[in-house]
């Protein structure tokens, strides 16, 4: 059988791994505080496989042999937890739906090609047999792009890239890399960083993602600022449809009309197989600094961001927190260490005797990286601008718990979940003048919402990625659900005033977690309907038998 | 009529600005000894327009009335002088054939829309029509982007964006404005620095291109290093297609599916007439220079830049000349002034006796803009980069002439076309590892063509952008062709030998003139032919009837 490492059927990451809040002595009162949970109680368990009732798959003999002659015998699975684990991603729909073993469609085979000639003949198989292929990488996707449509009478293949996972080349003179695409994110970091090279691409879901799910997905990372996002980041690349190859040579810049690169990043399936990229690579930098800060208040936060990124620094992080989600890091954080210390120390009441409302103190992280020189200058430039807005330097003690705490939040969401709460994330980007507008706007409309439910519910915010013009801001939230009502459908509601903030005050449906069907609603009033058409034609053209992850990206009423 | 004005109908610019020589005393011989030509012969004049046979208008009465009714009767020409300004771009291809008066298909009428509800208008009456639209700009393409096809049967529509020149609307806390897209660069500029504001985009058709034309061609500036490519710093767009409108509002960056507004970039007037766009502004800098460097040869310049783009200096403007275009830079300064000064002092002689090479020394311009600690910094990085490759520093003084001359080259080609002599250009990107070998086996195969052909040629090079993984490269050549032979025929000979070398050698078509007709021949062997169904599938989509600019961008064998 294959040996591609999966994450947990019914949650985040790998078993053994999991969130514990009992080295962090302010988190049950914070949670109790917020959301009304009771830690002391014990959390419920996810299920065990038994209980689940998995539709039996419908491969058919044909395509079957055909598919294991592609890939070999051993490369074609039906087996239940397989099929289940490639059913989800990791979106709170589908976390809540595969515990509860709300299995509509699973997909019929999981397919684990080793190299572009397998990948070949298996779109064209499946395309042969006017089945639905759904391109699979880590399944870290929390948008609903990898879940077979409910009703798709078709068969369903899932293909999974997690045996192409090569660093297959490194261009050491133009800090290019050839990677394959089923790559996760320590695989390819671990074989440029034994060369001296890294691609700096740091989502959240770092650990559990691949190089094709970033790009099918436009992602972007905690380091973006400097690094870019994957669209800025991915150059080259090799896209398998059927019957042929696209195949987009590395190029630093080009002017060949509509740009195919850009087409096939984020088109999550829908346009053929991602076998590998071309992606920049830098040499692992010489400094790397990230430094912690406090600002009396959010606006003054934010303005600081601004002007950073109009400044003559250019940080590699820049991250501020609104008071709520500042609140929830001192919650997490473990006895004496980082902040803590300094709170220790009476920082806090040092700020109250400066007039700082406590209840608004907003965190900030900003990262640097390069020659001594250049960071001394840059933090001197950010230090006045920080300081301009009434800003503080914490220093690097507290920075250093940035890195040590990054990829760790996608656990709560489980530990909550156990403990029947919902949390989860949704994220957007927008022009700097309209970031106030889009954070007021989706706190109070999430608020009103968790009142209208009758619910405690929290919702915290920070800016995580700045340009030029304009900035990304992350939100989570978390309430525990009337347990009368359909737990979902209280999800939805919440996630649905939260999307729709983003769009009426000027901000995209997604800066970095894609469309997939959960944002596809969004899709017409973010591109307009006409961008939408254009998008259509293109897929619709590509792939007139709707054979390609179809029922992500566009909205269901356009029957496409 | 009409007060948009345009450029020369037979060449660059405008009436009254044209090349001399006379106050460039190492001109005349630099031009004898490399192309043959004698100066000191008097040139040829162009022909006037009365020797010119314009075909009648075809513009029916119907779809006359209708483009009325939409724009009012003075801004709808049937005018022959302002129908062949809109005939042709500016490539020599062009110059040569409308001064011979080779007008197989001409605009059947001019349209000057003032807002976009007029464009709407325009577009849908072309297209209920069957009729072909081709939106127009400043007219210095110089790919054969904005030329009806020889054969087109349906009434031709030239769509001059002229009259809508405004900048918008500046949002000023995030860098955006919102301009419209028959801006020349003049206008553009003149608008936003009168209230402190720079888009930084100079390509070298600044004074006679526009931002649509800019979007649709993916247009590169001088500066692009610092403010970006137009794909980088357009963040938002309003693009008319018949009966429709796509709206993409400003943002820093999304992640919404295969990216519309990167389908529309690039797009030559296929996917409709873009009429504003919200794009990227930054404050005029606190200091802005440019440094005049010599390395001893070109490979030591390539190897610079190729230091300084990893660097933690991030210049404005990297450029390069390789030894051709150094001799040629010296060949066309005034006397006693910048470098020549220097040279004077007997700059040259020192060099010889460090043992450099007089006939491989390569100029090189650097720009710097930022605060004055930022600058100092930069240099000093930059400094260092240039020492260690054997670089030296010129100056101030001499960089000082890359301003004065900048937007000068393209009157050369006329200068040289009036004497019987060909003088055109070829760019591309590739990575950092192929740029040596783009340069060598393109300035190879320029010279076997002008062997084969027996004229004596000159080509020479600059690198002109800096990226990451790579350059573009930016080619000039020149030659007096066989007067017995096709003239044209031997320009084509030439410039496909170079185009090919281009792609043969891992380089891009064009790094920023775009496709047009004149480069699509390579577009299948530059993104596949895969890559090119994905285009052509957007396009039919789109425009099902190939009413918009039939015949840019997609390869003739193709029929779209």
């Amino acid at each position: 059988m294959t040996d591609v490492e999966h994450q947990k059927w019914w949650g985040w990451g790998v078993e053994g791994i999991a969130f514990h809040h009992e080295d962090k002595p302010a988190f049950a009162g914070f949670v109790l505080d917020k959301v009304g949970i009771d830690l002391t109680q014990p959390g419920g368990e996810p299920p065990t496989f038994d209980e689940i009732d998995v539709p039996a798959s419908r491969l058919g003999d044909d395509l079957g042999a055909q598919l294991r002659a592609a890939v070999g015998d051993h490369q074609v699975s039906t087996d239940d937890m397989l099929r289940v684990v490639h059913t989800y991603g990791k979106g709170m729909r589908d976390l809540v739906r595969v515990r509860a073993g709300d299995l509509p469609r699973v997909p019929d085979a999981v397919v684990y090609p080793a190299n572009e000639d397998e990948v070949r003949a298996v779109v064209d198989a499946v395309v042969a047999a006017d089945a639905v292929l759904i391109p699979f990488g880590g399944g870290s996707n929390i948008s609903g792009s990898l879940t077979p449509q409910p009703h798709e009478e078709r068969t369903v293949i899932s293909l999974d890239l997690g045996r192409m996972n090569r660093v297959l080349e490194i261009d050491e003179s133009s800090g290019l890399a050839r990677i394959q695409a089923g790559g996760l994110g320590p695989d390819i970091e671990e074989q440029l960083t034994t060369r001296g090279w890294t691609m700096g691409h740091q989502p959240d879901s770092f650990k559990h993602s691949t190089l094709g799910g970033w790009i099918a997905t436009r992602s972007s990372g905690m380091q973006s600022d400097k690094y870019g996002d994957i669209a800025d980041i991915t150059r080259g690349m090799r896209v398998v449809l059927p019957g042929k190859v696209v195949e987009l040579r590395p190029l630093p810049s080009t002017s060949t009309g509509p740009s195919v690169r850009e087409m096939i990043i984020g088109s999550e399936g829908r346009l053929g197989v991602v076998t590998e990229a071309w992606v920049n690579v830098h040499r692992v930098p010489e400094n790397r600094d990230v430094i912690a800060y406090l600002f009396p208040n959010w606006a003054a936060g934010l303005a600081a961001m601004a002007e950073i990124s109009t400044s003559d620094a250019a940080p590699t992080i820049t991250r501020v927190s609104d008071a709520n989600e500042t609140t929830f890091s001192l919650a997490t954080r473990k006895a004496s260490k980082g902040i803590s210390g300094k709170v220790g120390e009476g920082l806090f009441e040092v700020l109250r005797r400066r007039g700082w409302d406590l209840e608004k103190v907003c965190l900030s992280y900003i990262g640097y990286e390069g020659g001594t020189a250049k960071i001394r200058a840059e933090k001197s430039v950010v230090g006045k601008i920080i300081g301009k807005h009434g800003g503080i330097r914490l220093g690097r003690g507290p920075g250093s718990l940035y890195d040590q705490k990054k990829f760790d939040t996608p656990y709560i969401r489980d530990f909550l979940l156990d403990r029947g709460a919902i949390g989860d994330v949704s994220e957007t980007a927008a022009p700097w003048s309209k970031l106030g507008q889009v954070y007021t706007t989706t706190v109070r409309a999430a608020r009103a919402k968790f009142a209208e439910l009758g619910v405690p519910g929290f919702i915290m915010c920070h800016l995580s990625h700045s340009y030029h013009s304009g900035a990304c801001l992350y939100f989570t939230f978390a309430f525990p659900p009337n347990a009368d009502d359909d737990f979902l459908g209280q999800y939805d509601a919440v996630k649905t005033v939260i999307q729709q903030s983003f769009i009426d005050a000027g901000g995209t449906l997604s800066h970095h977690h894609g469309v997939g069907t959960d944002h596809a609603p969004w899709l017409e009033q973010d591109i307009s309907e006409a961008g939408t058409d254009l998008m259509v034609g293109l897929l619709r053209a590509a792939d007139p038998g709707r054979n390609l992850n179809p029922g992500t990206l566009i909205p269901d009423h356009r029957e496409w």
